[in-house]
């Protein structure tokens, strides 16, 4: 890592602690970013103390001190409110810290008048650096979208799915990795898989422009963890029609999917071997665990967990990955807190037996097709889900009702003494992580920590850039604006729902 | 603030966010802890939220950017398990950051062994240094107690309050400044007002040791901001005979009980003016926000959220202080989240009309003696609580039941949009604070930030002051522990009260 001549001087070295807007700006050649999407504080601690408990004796009444890889690089938290609500949503929230702006709960990328917003992706590929976007849900998500798209509501996933990959996009293709979940957006209606309502064929249209298509985990595969020709700039890897599975049902069935931990290694070497030379400007990638928040949204203490240790684990490899690449910095905070986790009555031990999300047990009853209903429940669904050893009339208890979901998340949470308040966000500042290890490593962290809005992260990354948002902005507007569509939109309200 | 040689050298500034252990210690002469007891990461959002409203249009649906005194000295977060049970109370959390040590829920710096613990401020003491103990609970609370008390269990106010003046301590009075609550174990039996079983009587001990002793405002105000001859150490004030009030009530009886932030500012100047000349040795003082915690027990957002105001008024102090006496440091950290505050629904603005705490509603309610309850409740309690115009059906359904208390406090927490999952505390990590404004003010946050175990919060102090708790807990301990009594004790399980 570089430091910028304002640093090096000394002189105006002095405590920024006190003022919002005086980082003193490390320069990296590249940057990373990562978000747990519906991460909130209690998140972690769950997570760490199951990790914990599992390695060292799995005894609750006699727990010993541990840490996560996130925890070691924490430096500080974020406060989340959207412009128009104290509770966020993840559109409001990625347009913030993937584009510096307030903006309401639904925008994408635009702010609260409905104009497009360039985001620090952008701003990164106009000044000639590679760029990635590497997540577990729909790639045309909240949270990914509002880095290469601008649509007044999140909900037009066919329009954002077009701005991404540069269909309609004013300024082109912008990103040079996609990697996630959404397929169907990207085959045309004639495709029976497809979700379109229109002909509009985006793999087609990916492989004009150049792009690498994969749509499974074998032609992933082919990338060679990013170090095959097959992995030379651009690619589009989209490997489920709708999200990508949670980690707890994906690692039982890891020929299907590639973790989110496989996929970062792969775009990072992919990143990488594009921008190697001396002379190559760097790269821009954002990662996104998705599924976090989809967790919360169900109260699935489970698979929150696992998709939390899956994050943990990114953190871990990114960490290794920049002491072996001073030039690089990382940055990680969620969009906001998720399900309103409290850990009430604290006992993670009994997650370990869990085997699936409560999305896979839902979609397993419903598939079920047999005649013997109570047994499938009491021999294969309840035992999977960590529920093994139920009585008898709790079984008909919940035969007896039509929300197993519910039920189930439930008995499970309460039996590891959590309590979830809502299936939607709440308001309550996230923490903040960040790494960058050059030759005054500990001068990056004093120059993040702090507590800031979160507006003022990707602000961060321009200064360490060299980069302008507001360039893209002016390129964006000279557009106009009627292509980003208009504010209402008939779709359920996403703090309440994703 | 002097910079230890390692930190001078320069040579040894490797990035120490890798490694628990090696914070660079900044060499302060004062040190100042804080503790919001009972304040999660939500308690502050819902503070700050409530503030900006108030400050910018009382529009819950145009929040704009704000942040609390607090909000800018985040450094990062706190793990707090207890060495048996993975959500901590607030004695085994004190002995953690007073001692260094883990040990058991309800241990006052004792070990899991029930052997003592010394803790920073017996350390500091015993360098030569000044110390103080500033609370809004009563003084012989689990918080202060574990700073100059060492005690099997918690609920041994008794001895807790002897240890803290000196009485039998075994290395004599360590606390040349305590102010608080809990007036009544200072009082032999004799006295009506006392809540002793035997006659010691502890003001008067104090008095024979020197100490200045006051019960009540007035004697307080003598000590004119610290400032006169009065205010010379030692002294003991205590002020209410069990906890002092919360701020929501005292802000209405000022002439009753000193605040928080004028105990601060008076043991502050006190402090200041004992240890003045460069040769002096500097002080420790601990200060706790004691009764964030109470009201979040109860369930009391308002309450709570007054005295997360009041802390973050004495952050602000406390940070001008340190900016006009550049020798001392300050950190700050809850000991746990308490009430499993979720902000699921979140508006903070109907918390404005709430003028008094539900300890003081259930006061006002039991001390009634007139002949129209219905009236009383409608005309006085509800608008009092913030939840006038209630209809006729409501005052009757609350009339119905015998439960005023947990009634009102839900139905205001339903309409602030918070959610509270229990009576006792959780898991949750908490947020650290910190500030030093030396000549490199920057590296001070650069030391401290990151994710710590509570029980290395005083190892930073020890480096920063240069002490040794070590040393304290052989002397404690050539004493024998009979002194310390038992660990079994009839008494609530104070992880699921206070």
């Amino acid at each position: 890592m570089r430091y910028s001549l304002a640093l090096l001087g000394g002189g105006l070295l002095v405590a920024s602690q006190t003022a919002s807007a005086t980082w003193l700006f490390p320069s990296a050649k590249n940057f990373i970013y990562i978000v747990p999407d519906g991460f909130g504080p209690a998140s972690q601690t769950m997570a760490r103390d199951y990790v914990s408990l599992l390695r060292n004796g799995e005894n609750p009444k006699r727990p010993v001190s541990y840490q996560l890889p996130a925890d070691k690089l924490v430096i500080g938290n974020v406060r989340t409110h959207a412009s128009d609500n104290l509770i966020t949503d993840s559109a409001a929230s990625a347009t913030a810290f993937g584009c510096g702006v307030k903006t309401y709960n639904n925008a994408i990328a635009v702010d609260d008048n409905g104009q497009p917003v360039g985001s620090i992706l952008e701003a990164a590929k106009l000044k000639g650096l590679s760029t990635g976007l590497v997540v577990t849900s729909t790639i045309n998500h909240a949270t990914p979208a509002c880095y290469a798209a601008h649509v007044a509501h999140r909900n037009s996933y066919e329009k954002i799915a077009e701005h991404e990959i540069g269909y309609s996009h004013p300024l082109g293709p912008m990103v040079d990795i996609l990697l996630g979940g959404g397929r169907c957006y990207f085959k045309p209606k004639s495709d029976p898989t497809s979700c379109r309502k229109d002909d509009v064929d985006l793999f087609g249209f990916a492989k004009k422009k150049g792009y690498r298509v994969m749509q499974d985990r074998a032609a992933f595969d082919e990338l060679k963890k990013g170090t095959s020709k097959a992995a030379d700039l651009p690619y589009i890897g989209l490997f489920n029609d709708d999200q990508m599975m949670y980690e707890i049902d994906r690692s039982r069935k890891p020929e299907q999917e590639p973790s989110l931990l496989e996929m970062v290694e792969t775009a990072l070497n992919s990143l990488e071997r594009a921008t190697k030379w001396p002379w190559n400007k760097g790269y821009f990638l954002m990662i996104e665990a998705s599924r976090i928040d989809h967790a919360g949204h169900a109260n699935d203490p489970a698979a929150h967990v696992q998709d939390i240790i899956m994050y943990n684990d990114v953190m871990q490899f990114v960490k290794e990955w920049i002491d072996k690449h001073p030039d690089t910095v990382m940055m990680s905070a969620a969009d906001h807190e998720c399900g309103g986790l409290t850990l009430n009555g604290f006992n993670p031990l009994p997650l370990k037996s869990v085997s699936m999300s409560i999305e896979e047990v839902e979609r397993l009853w419903k598939a079920y097709n047999g005649t013997d209903r109570r047994d499938y429940l009491a021999q294969t669904i309840l035992p999977g889900y960590g529920l093994a050893g139920l009585s008898n009339s709790d079984i008909d208890s919940i035969l007896a009702k039509n929300n197993l979901g519910s039920d189930l998340t439930a008995r499970l949470s309460k039996k590891a003494g959590v309590n979830w308040s809502t299936g939607g966000h709440t308001a309550s500042d996230i923490t903040l992580y960040g790494y960058g290890n050059g030759w005054r490593g500990n001068d990056l962290r004093s120059s993040m920590a702090g507590n800031w809005d979160n507006t003022e992260l990707p602000k961060y990354i321009e200064g360490a850039l060299d980069l302008k948002m507001s360039d893209v902005t002016k390129k964006l507007r000279a557009a106009g604006s009627a292509w980003v569509g208009k504010r209402s939109f008939d779709g359920p309200d996403h703090v309440h729902k994703h």
